[in-house]
């Protein structure tokens, strides 16, 4: 059986309503935190609602918001929400765009160009896999900024290469990373980021 | 059956642990909130991780911590806990004093004084429902002060009289108020109060 809640704003946030879940700046400040304030105050909080509003067993989170799922994940853990979260693939269109509402706010062009973002994070990761893993962050990044170059049209706000559960900056590319980008396409930001691990040349 | 869930502090706060619930500061920046920053932070948290962990279908809470009673049903209700939150009444030594874990810090000289606090709050709710309810709030606070003062052992640390549902202070007593008082016997603070309705004379 299927079953959707659906719930209006006014149920979910009466009048007093006055409580926020939040988890600390570690895993909160840095990738999307950084540009979007109280952002994931918001979703630790109305998660938190639709975790005891439903009950789940399990819940499912996308894998395309990379930070949003670890920051559930701690606060999951935190407060002691039975519930298994389990982050599923991203969802891609056939030119690799990662799946989202806001893909319908882009121009016919800026469509076109969108595809870039997952080319240059996949760029980013072959080089960051070669050479046993001995490529710096510095070059990472870069490799994904010489593609993004490509396409006029992308603005990028943050790329960022961390720990993939602590989201730590790394010093050198190792162990489980995050290769994340959040970048305008005219008006529209859009998010995506590849995972992968290194296993460091010895 | 009984059941005592008794968790380590390193069970409930692992490494890593940041997470934290917050009501807002109408509810919890006021009376004990004032003195004590960040307490009812922790309160939140740690009974959100109670209430997920057990998950009960009410949960009892003494009237003698009136401002965590409010601010706890606050928090259930705006995360959705599928709770019912109940207050119980505060109870009491056969002298007055509310029992406290606390009162064991007590000297046999302040253990003497300290029910002057039980009599003070019973003078200013005297005074507040006397003459349907035209004493102002400034003269209903004199009162308890005026008995407080015959103890010189007590060392009063604030004292108030709000609407008892919302915390908010009151111009005119009236409605379900809640008056509230902590104060210092020596080195032990002691928190106890009276909630009582007053109609207004017409």
């Amino acid at each position: 059986m299927n079953a959707l809640y659906s719930p209006s704003v006014a149920a979910m946030y009466p009048k007093g309503f006055d409580t926020a879940v939040e988890v600390g700046p570690g895993l909160t400040g840095g990738l999307c935190g950084r540009f979007r304030p109280g952002h994931f105050r918001g979703v630790t909080t109305v998660v938190a609602k639709l975790l005891n509003a439903v009950r789940p067993d399990e819940a499912f989170f996308g894998r395309k918001d990379a930070q949003q799922a670890v920051v559930i994940r701690r606060m999951a853990l935190d407060l002691d929400f039975m519930v298994r979260i389990t982050v599923v693939p991203t969802v891609r269109e056939k030119d690799g765009l990662a799946m989202s509402s806001r893909n319908a706010c882009l121009s016919p062009a800026e469509r076109r160009s969108a595809p870039v973002i997952r080319r240059a994070l996949l760029a980013g990761r072959k080089l960051a896999l070669s050479g046993r893993g001995r490529a710096g962050t510095g070059a990472v990044k870069a490799a994904v900024r010489r593609v993004l170059a490509g396409e006029p049209a992308v603005r990028v706000q943050y790329l960022d290469l961390v720990d993939a559960d602590m989201l730590t900056p790394l010093a050198k590319s190792k162990g489980k990373v995050l290769l994340a980008v959040a970048a305008y396409m005219g008006r529209t930001r859009l998010i995506d980021n590849v995972v992968f691990r290194i296993r460091r040349g010895r």
